[in-house]
């Protein structure tokens, strides 16, 4: 299939929409000023083509996306003891809520909620991982350099309320073994990496290849199991509180970002990168949903 | 591919397992009266060919499995209109729990949620349906007639107490038009309807022919826009508070019942039905889950 | 002291304001057809003194005041046993939530929400009392036959989901011992009785007298011990979800109704009762608690 | 009435209980290591008459009952701007929750419960106050010195996760004004002041005296109306989630703190103060709490 012509059409079809509706997120400044009136789309087949549309080439914060790929390293050193502190449930709230986290004794419900993602990067500074092993690893799957936005991981450490509760919440239930302080700015650090559609698409394709690495060659990501795993998170727990809606009106796993990012799946065909900053009531991406809602319809791949 | 060796395999690896874990469901006695040593499995491909092993022939109590088919029927005739009443997000609370519709102002979450099932009835009763239009459904896909037992529906209308609270609380939102008991009544006789395992596999047939009656020939029951729909949503809601953690570990669009049954898709390929009357803590039945682990992992067969 | 002139200038304070804010509860055509400009005020000391202003003889529904003298009555024929169904504690919640019920396995947190006058019904059938006992209760308290409104108590049983749910909640958690109609029957029964200040006032006296019957000579009503706590249950739980507001703002233990009127003690010395339809946000009614604090302004009068 | 007699007899009757019940606080060592068979009880009247039994000199960390003396500082510099940020309901959930912070979008519901108290001390830093102020009222109020153990201090702000992630939280709402680090050393310096049961009826002393300073000559500490509305406080927020139960069962305004003190006070008439480590399932002193309902038993003292 061509999917260079889907993209370009999908891309003619969201550009008069740009600026009509949804808001940038706004909780800091650096996020706050990116012009709301972008949008990109890109994809790469398990089999290495890439096509792309828009603004694919703009980079952008990729925030909670970031947690796909510590995830994926975590599970990778640590199999199924990762489970322990951090269940694989829907949240059935907010993303950055404290209710569930307390009535389940600090334990987050998925490592897709922001406690869950912080658990993560805990459990990732107890194997010794730091900061740079995430953009390593990125920069390995996109096959060119990555690089984080300073001033972003300054203002979420400075203004990062709700975060520094989260964690000091869990710790407070025993579940964060190492200072909040470092595992915030591991946290911090990975929400505040900055790369474009294409290089999203590309870094996530290890999901549409059963754990393979994006480039032959390369030592392979995951395992296929956890790869079918992950897939089956980010179905289930991606997008936040919309995943049930996104499941039944898109049908392809998804992880979404306050960015504007959200990154989809097809199982052994493909992955794809949609980014339009401003975002819905759910905090996903508005443009980004609709144009994974034309991609599915034009092209008829779903997991349903 | 030939599934009958599959079957059996899963069959005699289940058999020694049986009595070992779990609990029958005990709220009503015509339930807790059921021998918990029982397993069967079944399946029916795309194209018709069935297999099954251990009890598959033994009828039991459908129970929640009959959701799929009441919200296929509303699908069906009320189209988009049915969600202005009730949700599509998992229900991060026990399968009967009040909470969340207190804070929902007596929208259900999702259909699958007693609640959201008992609202799916009373959109059936306001479109016209009565009680025999869910067995007439049930018959036809079969090809067989079913039955209720009348025993298990009177128990559950005579004690189904947290049910008669779930209707009324929705009733004093306005959530529901018709009389509270009218509508409990179809919805305690939809959840007494017997079947067995070659029966139900091949009733929810459909769902893996984009929505084409299981029998070629027979008007289609569907749409495959609705079929992955309902596959969707089988997915994050289908298996109660463990919906999570069954797209985790196996993969499969999932509807289960506490009569110990478990519907599940492979879509485009085939439908499953497990039984087995004992449930772990989540309400699943235990074994009928480790069947489906079994299967997927043997067949490599997975939606992600 | 000479309570009169009080009573009339705070009846000439209120009269302005009659009409100004506020509004009459509207879930029964009974209840919504009362007109809002009316204000009363009664009251009568731990002596038999008595005094009133304004529409201090016109009747209205009890509704939730009545709750006090079932209490009453179940503590008086249940002793410490009571306790085990019904809690003591403010319930942190709207008066009809379901939300405490479900967390605490069917036990209401007090006498005095729905959930928890409802158990005391049940506890009354459950010792052979039944409708006509409350009247004549009321009856003997104020010397003066008292009736039930049976459009309003009729209203109530055709309408009242929410409090229909509360109580089949609470019966499938084994929690209600008796058929759910017959305890409703009752419930919605004492809630529709109509009274007048002066008859409030004078039947709440035992309150101020240690649990003395208000005409001197008839046998006491309840021991002094537990008048001291249905008063501390009237400060704690008297006024929904206000009741800490109210302890800080009036300092006295009160019982509120959606009818609009408001018992009040004044331990060892009088009982106050005052009614003015329109209720604020909080289900109080707005006159009158305005009133209330006039009055412990202008007297001193506060447990505190 | 000489309570001398009455004191010397509680003792006796609790001195056999000492170490059969109950757990010390253990959350941190400098508390865990205080020995749990101590029982000291004081008191002073309006008048300055004291009496005291038991170990009522032995100084402990005070803890909770820090916030009666913060609150009343706040209201007399703040007045009624105070409670913008701050409710006065009962919480209904245990002392440290989060749920019902994020329900009410980061205003407690009371300042008695741990973020209510951490609000307050951030409007007093808002206010110019500091750690001394604290001190010096209390020194003021017992008229001897009184100090801070700072070892109980330093090792509330390097554990006390719960609360670093409770201000934060406010703070993520924007209902905390000051740096979170200068209000927890604020409120953790307030908790670790050590005082003894004879110490604290004294500085409590102005909550029976209408506001005027325990000592006559000493300006007045707070206004008659503060002094009612504290003492509601204490009586419907004061004892953490067993506020109901303890006006239900004792019948007087109360605060208490986990390092096994209890105030109490007897309007126009007394202020008491009871002592012993070990807490039961609440968090309240269970020595403590039996010796008060012991004292009111036997003098027939409460405000109902």
């Amino acid at each position: 299939m061509n999917f260079q012509p889907v993209l370009d059409q999908i891309n003619a079809e969201m550009r008069p929409l740009l600026g009509a509706g949804g808001a940038v997120a706004s909780y800091i400044p650096a996020l706050a000023r990116v012009p709301a009136n972008q949008f990109g789309i890109a994809l790469r087949t398990r089999d290495g083509v890439e096509a792309s549309a828009g603004d694919a080439a703009a980079p952008f914060s990729i925030q909670s996306i970031s947690k796909l790929f510590t995830l994926t390293l975590a599970m990778r050193c640590m199999g199924d003891a990762l489970w322990e502190r951090i269940g694989r449930e829907p949240s059935g709230n907010p993303f950055n809520s404290l209710v569930q986290l307390e009535n389940e004794h600090g334990k987050p419900r998925n490592p897709f909620i922001n406690a869950g993602a912080i658990a993560v990067a805990d459990r990732l500074v107890s194997r010794g991982h730091s900061k740079p092993d995430v953009l390593a690893l990125m920069t390995s799957l996109c096959g060119e350099p990555v690089g984080v936005d300073e001033e972003v991981a300054a203002s979420e450490a400075a203004t990062g309320y709700r975060n520094i509760a989260l964690a000091n919440f869990m710790k407070s239930f025993g579940k964060i073994d190492n200072a909040v302080s470092e595992v915030l700015d591991m946290y911090f650090h990975q929400c505040a990496i900055r790369m474009n559609c294409v290089q999203l698409a590309r870094a996530a394709c290890f999901l549409c290849r059963d754990g393979a690495h994006p480039f032959d060659g390369e030592p392979e990501v995951t395992t296929e199991r956890h790869t079918h795993r992950i897939n089956a998170l980010m179905l289930t727990c991606g997008t936040y509180d919309a995943a049930g809606d996104v499941a039944f009106s898109i049908g392809l796993p998804c992880k979404s970002g306050v960015g504007g990012g959200i990154v989809a799946v097809v199982p052994d065909q493909l992955t794809l990168c949609v980014w339009s900053p401003a975002l819905d009531a759910t905090g996903n991406s508005l443009l980004g949903m609709k144009a994974l809602e034309l991609f599915v319809a034009r092209t008829g791949l779903s997991i349903f």
